[in-house]
């Protein structure tokens, strides 16, 4: 982050930033393995993996915590201004967006558990299997992305995001035919919806966490414009 | 807000707070009316009405990316701690809850205007009025709570979330029945069931406002408090 941040006479100050960067990239990390885990909780009817995803929610509020009280100890005791504010406030947001992650990976853990207990293989596990691919990737790529401050990169994660809808829709058409054709499987499919709906949110976040890279680094807010027109605005600025 | 804020020098700093203030209440009347609207076009299939509800979407993000700028120029140029900086924070962030309750209210939106193409007339009215109403409920008094800084009416309205979420999962429980019993409807009602899932999300939207007014008034951060502790919890510190 040095070559963002301004020439601070404080040493103490850098280091902060540092620390708050370190903490929200160790969220990341947790909440990544949430959702990859949750994934293969599902895909292998894991119950004990599905309960080690709810487990570690705690961690991931507890994290979320700090790094919202270490933004705002910051901004109260060094007024940062320009490219370390947008620091801050990027570091802030991004937060709460892996924090909805962790959630829905918990609402996917909950499902395997539930699925489980009712010893019922859920049907969906190819497009369960494909979309959460997609998302796993987009989470760990957004995550790169902020590492290394890549808007470059930034830019490609949030173009994806349109082919995890386009996913999800096919997904939904599949299984509502699947419905039709065997009633019974209702409040199984019910079920595989929801864990679809999840990992499309979670693409979802993944994008605004790159919108977020994307003000940091630019000083643009880019949450209103659509993914089309994104590199061009980008590049813009550049 | 003036009892909260601490004596500043400054009359103009006073004055841009207030104006933050309003901003983020006009946008809650807009984000209100949406909400409203957006049940009202699903109940009575009015296209046009749900037309406008899309409509105001752009007004929604242009407010959002007003009060995302105020927060962060007062940031930078008032460097504000105490009461002030938490009032900036907790405006951004209850923005943010906003923003993503207008998404919602455009999602049921374009929903009826499927439905409406479609000349079919959704199951689940019963629901959607049921629930629509008590969300609707939930976004006016979080709103009417944040601009009288009301800390023990933001903990009923998050206590109503609970009420919500059980409507919903008695609903669900009632359209699975409503599927099985007539596969044929099977599309119709998994349009019903996503609005019932954005219904869902404004509530849980409502609740959050109320935990970012909680942090503005008392400094707690109670987003990971149990519902059922936070009374509780917002009396400790009196």
């Amino acid at each position: 982050m040095r070559e963002l941040t301004s020439d601070h006479i404080s040493q103490q100050f850098n280091a902060e930033l540092e620390t708050l960067r370190q903490h929200f990239l160790t969220m990341g990390g947790v909440v990544e393995n949430q959702v990859a885990d949750a994934i293969q909780s599902m895909l292998e009817s894991d119950g004990s993996l599905a309960e080690e995803v709810k487990d570690k929610d705690a961690m991931v509020n507890q994290l979320d915590g700090l790094i919202d009280e270490e933004c705002t100890r910051i901004l109260a005791k060094r007024q940062p201004a320009a490219t370390d504010l947008r620091m801050i406030l990027s570091i802030g947001k991004a937060v709460g967006e892996l924090e909805r992650i962790g959630d829905e990976a918990k609402k996917i853990a909950r499902l395997t558990i539930t699925l489980v207990e009712e010893g019922e293989s859920p049907r969906g596990y190819v497009e369960i299997n494909r979309i959460g691919q997609m998302v796993s990737r987009m989470v760990h790529d957004a995550l790169d992305a902020y590492a290394r401050l890549d808007v470059d990169a930034a830019v490609r994660v949030a173009k994806q995001d349109r082919n995890v809808d386009m996913e999800f829709k096919t997904a939904m058409r599949s299984l509502v035919t699947y419905m039709m054709e065997d009633p019974r499987s209702i409040t199984r499919v019910i079920n595989v919806i929801w864990v679809l709906r999840s990992l499309e949110r979670i693409g979802d976040h993944a994008q605004h966490i790159c919108q977020h890279l994307i003000y940091l680094v630019k000083g643009q807010d880019v949450r209103h414009v659509p993914v089309s027109q994104l590199s061009e605005k980008v590049s813009d600025k550049e």
